[in-house]
């Protein structure tokens, strides 16, 4: 058998981009692989076809009287671009300063490995029935996942459903995380003429969709960090005194923080720390906009057309659908004369809060807490992972959120990486998990 | 001697692009093309190279008793981009319907080419000295044609300048042009974090440069039309109530504007009509914006960058490097905390106003007449030609506009195209002017 780092190193080299129509065989090819390795290990394994990738479902039973884990990952990644800002080639993992450097390092073909490896070794030993449900869509919003779980209720029954797409609060600090923000991810696409046209020959005249998209901007999100959706705050859970507190001793300098990023200064809602904005504050972003001549040097036109594509995090107990349609009504109420403007919804999600105090919940903790010789924290993640939710409804099972990421890990942007130590202790925490489960649940019971 | 068009399709089969530096072999060659043509047309020509792209000039000389008449215009064209808008390739000159098709075949190689033709055609008679000053570098802001004017006064030295550069009024309208506005183009170019981030982890807490550019887009222009730098209009020359009355008897049917363009509604300055707003007063279109992810369906990612360029159209008495000084520091007081900001100073131009009496403007009007017979009209522009300043100041020579394109030629844009018809009365009209202008030389004496 191949060590866990040589046969990840494999994994990542297959670029699974689900975004990218270009790569289905390459996202195809990763399900196999997948599948493959979790045959070697003992699993009676199913590579389940959707609309979109497929699914690879995996079970190993110990018996009908043992605790069931339910593991949850995915296998397909991020766009790499833009190729010319990573130092390495993002599909030809790079080991360099005990870091391994690969599109998906670490969101998430490296966490999810992890369990993969962890499942291998405890092939000879039975502590819990294991069942795993990979999916290669994540990252273009799960369109075909929770269909997948509603019709699989009863095969996918468990006591807990382990997850780990998230990362540790900090270097070496063992974390669970209990709370992620929701999603709203929308496009807004503007025509105000039939054609480009001369800025000289019609300045001044005609409509120009550069100028619409960004007044729309302006009045979605004002410049001290306010969302204007009128509805947008109504929803939202404020933060106790308790959770503030709790956080304010986590381990945490902005001045860092602000290093790490690049930033100038760091920005958002006034009277929020930037934990509280990140983890508890709602949130708008443009992700990308684009209108009229990009290349070098000049041209004097107005353009036609522009787009821009945003997202909303949304915190308990906003909804994403709620919100979707609160952002379209006002989008139109406010689109001024003489432009056409198309709304496009993508993926959304539910927040999720679950409670720190489940038996699976404090299993987990101690589990990290043996692997890495420290307390686990409890957090919040700014992110989203639509599927918790889905999991909780359909399966109503208690979430484990087991993170071995680093918020320095460059999830979705170049040189995304991963450090050995943490794939090493997310092998270790994994196993521990799997073995102390059982009398954690006996204990709760 | 090949016929006219012939030569134009030639002329216009190379890609002259002056802004992309991998097509100056072809500006290159069509400067040589063209000094070649004016050979054989009996002109004593100098491709005078410069830093940038080289200038042809020619000169056939009747006699030191006769006028003199330059003829300037350019031999290089805009990009040819977005290509798959195009419905017959750029640099594939095609004839539909009474029209060429290609990139440049209205600005400016077909307009410039008449005359050409036209001198040509008067090579055994020999009404005037001819000059030509030709340059490669128009749509890139004339970096260096005004040092070539200015070391060249002496030879340069005319009784008129004439140039083909601008539109009809309307098709069968022969049309002289006495106003052209300025331009100011600048470009801005921010940035607030150090690299993209993952817009969940870190959404709510660091800057975003769409949203930048996006605030500071709207507080350049508001939604009514009103451009918001302070100071910008206050050098703005009052459009005069004759000249009010003048235009309203132009023929132009605002219903058909808006149809021409595809727009739905048209906007700009109340109180204005349309050809006010693009004749006399100034405006701001952004002309290009880009930021974060482009690419199809979602990426959830804060972008670390953004830029927009954007051209400002200036009317008498308006300076460019004024309007450029105030636009500047009215970004730098406005942008947000936590960003970075560069501004680019591209090309700009002085706006034009001259005199529609006097004895060569007088003689192209009754040139065209004959040419197309119906009566000359005279109109501003709202486009620039920044040279024409230049011409004036430095000559201190009449300048006659005498378009052969039209509006709807699609100058800058996809599918540009010239009426052979025009071309065709184009050539007529200016044999006429040079057989015309000594009379009018003498009357007006």
């Amino acid at each position: 058998m191949k060590d866990p780092l040589s046969e990840l190193i494999e994994f990542l080299r297959i670029p699974s981009v689900s975004a990218n129509p270009e790569n289905a065989g390459d996202v195809a090819r990763a399900a196999e692989w997948l599948a493959e390795r979790l045959r070697r290990a003992g699993f009676t394994v199913e590579v389940a076809p959707t609309a979109g990738h497929p699914i690879v479902y995996a079970e190993r039973l110990a018996g009908g009287d043992r605790p069931t884990v339910l593991i949850y990952g995915h296998y397909d990644v991020q766009p790499p671009e833009p190729l010319e800002l990573w130092e390495t080639p993002p599909f030809e993992p790079t080991i360099k300063d005990g870091k391994i450097y690969a599109r998906g390092a670490s969101d998430d073909k490296g966490q999810l490995f992890a369990h993969v490896a962890a499942a291998a070794e405890l092939a000879g030993e039975t502590p819990v029935n294991l069942k795993f449900v990979i999916e290669g869509e994540e990252e273009v919003g799960s369109p075909n996942l929770v269909a997948f779980v509603e019709e699989n209720r009863e095969r996918l029954r468990a006591d807990a459903v382990l997850i780990s797409d998230s990362p540790m609060f900090a270097p070496g600090l063992p974390t669970l995380t209990y709370g992620l923000r929701g999603l709203t991810y929308m496009e807004v696409r503007l025509r105000g003429l039939g054609r480009d046209v001369h800025s000289g020959a019609y300045g001044g005249a005609v409509p120009n969709a550069a100028h619409a998209a960004a007044w729309l901007i302006s009045r979605l999100k004002d410049e001290m960090g306010w969302v204007r959706i009128p509805g947008f705050y109504d929803d939202v859970e404020p933060l106790s005194p308790q959770e503030r507190e709790m956080w304010r001793r986590l381990p945490f300098d902005e001045d860092e923080y602000r290093r790490e990023v690049g930033a100038g200064d760091t920005s958002g809602e006034p009277g929020y720390t930037i934990l509280e904005r990140r983890w508890a504050r709602p949130t708008f972003d443009v992700n990308g906009i684009g209108s009229g001549y990009q290349g070098e040097g000049s041209k004097t036109v107005i353009p036609a057309t522009a787009f821009f594509k945003f997202s909303m995090r949304l915190v308990p107990n906003q909804d994403p659908d709620k919100i979707a349609d609160l952002t379209e009504s006002y989008l139109r109420r406010i689109l001024p004369a003489g432009y056409q403007m198309e709304v496009v919804r993508y993926h959304g999600g539910y927040p999720v809060l679950v409670p720190t105090d489940s038996p699976p919940m404090q299993a987990a903790a101690a589990a990290l807490s043996q692997a890495w010789g420290r307390e686990t924290v409890f957090t919040r993640e700014g992110g989203s992972i639509p599927i918790v939710h889905d999991f909780m409804r359909v399966l109503g099972a208690p979430v484990v959120l087991m993170g071995f990421g680093l918020e320095s890990d460059n999830l979705h942007a170049p040189n995304e990486k991963l450090d050995l130590i943490n794939f090493e202790k997310g092998i270790e925490a994994s196993k521990n998990f799997m073995r102390l489960l059982p009398e954690y649940l006996e204990g709760g019971q």
